[in-house]
């Protein structure tokens, strides 16, 4: 199969440098068996002062601790439990090889590639996952698509490689992703960027997106898709929430039973899904589904892509933690009873978001801030995210006075969210598009808290108005 | 302090997305307190599944497992403690207080900096670090010194930055690292090196160089910081060996009872010790001392290098792995008893060491290869490496082939070791003193093994002159 040509030339040009002297045997030779190792500057595992590790885990979020502790000895028999021996001990760049096997049947239950010759590797955590697909798509000079609100320090990955972002109009409270904008943006690239490249990516968080909680469609994607291959562009999907979708507001269905098929086949496509080519790099993490301190995720792409990012690990990080490799590796297999067993604990995570989005929701629905047009939303239909459009009716150059007004009566009555302005690609371009605010229903302590906190930021922006849109006392 | 010019532009310029909007606010204004965070971006500590881990320690390497277990919950009152709340958790990029605390006190306890103001971050291991070292020092077309051979991936990481690399000569039998050579190389550097900047910084692997096993005398090191102060370069010291010293080979003395003080005291000074103006980035990791799978490191240099890494980090991986930040925390802090428990892990993972170096030794004088002259080598007083020189007495154009028909007999022996021809640097320069071979004594299993490589090691280059360099069956 023949991939997308959407490698840079650095990694293209990139050579990885031998350590060990190739061998020319001659014909026939056979070397001896049993050969003693005095080549890998490896320490012994009789070295490691870890000997056995024990793990409990809680029957679902914020439940009861499950009374049967998992253990893991030096030496494991079980070929597919990481044990000490290997998870202290160096690993090839590209992860361990079980929960290499464990990621990619976790990639073909959820998310598979439409094309079949898609491969995994490990990073450590998604900001280094997206960092080697810059490294391995961007050159100096070229161009990445963004949303024009994004997770800002992405901004930096791009300019680690000297490649420059142009912004995608958002619509927070309609069509989220504006694919028409994109559309004629493509079609008149020359007049509207002429100092820009072509883009060579698009980089998307299309499910829960990060700051303003829009999901795309599968139309969408589809669309976008087809843009990227008329303009041979990569698609950079950023999937850390596309397990964390939730049913519409209104439903208040909460912990139904479903099967593991059921939630997966409710879930939007993602673009790897509709991906036939191998033009999608899909970025995921564990740090949602799992934990953030393990900082462990991974890449899906094609074989090239996916060689040439093994390549800058091997001179750059090398593999993830050996100890967050085998935590996830063996909770997974051992405790949780294999990769459905996660899906399952993935849907108690979802079940406890969807409880948590609605808490937040029903505090925005019913304040007064709300009813008097103050504020707009979307309910998030994926993610930890919603976003609340404050309807300041200020032009672009008062934003910044505006917001900074409103984020005193936010401190003032206890509630701390992200201003909107602060997350922009080009804040030029966005203009009054940036007068929102970012509230995440994922870090609170309790269901009160949300509520709480809620309804303490619709009761700031009231006062905000009452006063004039000034700060009094 | 002022410190000595050497960031990179890159480092100089480079500027870290804020994501947060700062708030001006008016003068005399209170936030309220108690506020609620809708602002972080992360999943609460309720959504982690493990939520007890126990682990168990060695007495001493290769020795009994402690029965006393230690167990760490999500919530610990011991602030010195990570917990499992926050070692799940996303962390700042230089890591979590309490290791950084830590390690502060093992670099003040084993090789307290020359000069107050120093500053440490962590990193995810040596090559991680070593990474972001030559990120904020390194700018295009720059150049770097390095010992002639040397571990060779570090080449990969001044290419990150398409800097040049500059051998300094070796002499493996004799005096070392080549100070004389350095001198004259610096005094003479147009004519030499025309076409190359004069250098940015030194890398070196000052005790138990990998691959050479030679281990830098103080005076060496003192006149090594002059040359560097005298023309302006920074030192990078990579010192993953450098709690890894011996005695000499004759002196067979093992296991002798020594305080922690003394054991500190017999050190050879680090160039960081050395140090009094803030030119040395020292890079340490606990790959050799705990475990190389936590992929946890640690950098020490002046403020300002400091914050660029951080800066650095930032963009790239973030924090290293917080569940290995846990276990080396947690295990030395409540385990082994603090830094001087860990010191007397150390003193015990050295003593393994010596004996290890030691059975190979014996091995290799006790050959009638050594006793025919046809090797050569001087006993490593530090690391995990002999490097063995075989007198091969060919013409640097005969190397490749010579040195492939013993790996040939080497083979047919059964030892695996590292040729020095894939080691250097510049193979043209090392010409014909890359003649040696790399034996580590850090991963057999047992010291027969050893002792069993290092006789067939022999055994093949014996046979390999008795045949005439050529491969007879």
């Amino acid at each position: 199969m023949t991939y997308p040509d959407i490698l840079s030339q650095r990694s293209k040009c990139r050579k990885v440098p031998l350590f060990m002297t190739p061998v020319k045997f001659p014909e026939g030779f056979t070397p001896a068996k049993n050969s003693i190792t005095l080549n890998y500057g490896v320490p012994n595992q009789g070295f490691f002062p870890i000997a056995q590790v024990q793990t409990s885990v809680l029957d679902a979020p914020f439940g009861a601790i499950d009374n049967n502790k998992y253990t893991v000895n030096t030496v494991e028999s079980d070929p597919n439990t990481i044990d000490l021996a290997n998870g202290l001990q160096y690993a090839n760049s590209n992860g361990l090889p079980q929960i290499r096997e464990l990621v990619s049947q976790i990639v073909e239950r959820t998310h598979t590639p439409g094309y079949p010759e898609w491969k995994i590797t490990l990073c450590c955590g998604a900001c280094d996952g997206l960092n080697k697909v810059m490294n391995v798509l961007l050159d100096p000079g070229d161009t990445v698509l963004m949303e024009e609100f994004t997770f800002t320090p992405v901004k930096g990955y791009v300019d680690n490689f000297q490649a420059k972002v142009v912004p995608v109009k958002l619509d927070l409270t309609g069509k989220g992703l504006d694919v028409d904008y994109l559309t004629d943006l493509l079609a008149n690239w020359e007049s509207k960027y002429p100092d820009h490249k072509r883009p060579k990516a698009f980089y998307t968080i299309a499910s829960g997106h990060n700051p303003t909680g829009i999901t795309q469609s599968k139309q969408q994607r589809q669309q976008v898709l087809d843009l990227a291959k008329k303009y041979n562009f990569a698609i950079i999907e950023d999937d850390p929430y596309g397990m964390l979708q939730f049913p519409d507001y209104e439903s208040k269905q909460y912990s139904q039973p479903t099967s593991v098929d059921t939630f997966l086949e409710e879930l939007v496509e993602s673009y790897s899904e509709l991906d036939t080519e191998g033009r999608v790099v899909r970025v995921e993490t564990f740090s949602k589904l799992f934990a953030p301190g393990l900082r462990l995720g991974y890449i899906i792409a094609n074989p090239e892509v996916i060689k040439a990012i093994d390549a800058v690990s091997d001179v750059t990080t090398r593999a993830p933690s050996g100890v967050s490799m085998l935590m996830v590796n063996n909770t997974i297999r051992n405790q949780f009873g294999g990769v459905d067993g996660f899906i399952r604990w993935v849907m108690k995570v979802k079940e406890e978001y969807h409880i948590r989005r609605d808490k937040l929701l029903d505090a925005l629905y019913h304040s007064e801030a709300y009813k008097k047009g103050y504020i707009s939303f979307n309910p998030p239909q994926a993610g930890m995210f919603v976003s609340v459009v404050v309807n300041f009716g200020c032009e672009a150059a008062k934003l910044a006075e505006e917001v900074n007004n409103l984020l005193i009566y936010l401190a003032a009555v206890g509630v701390s969210v992200v201003a909107g302005l602060g997350l922009s690609v080009d804040p030029e371009f966005s203009g009054t598009r940036a007068q929102f605010f970012r509230l995440t229903f994922a870090c609170a302590s309790t269901h009160e808290e949300l509520s709480e906190g809620g309804t303490r930021f619709c009761n700031a922006v009231e006062q905000f108005f009452a006063n004039g849109h000034v700060w009094k006392q």
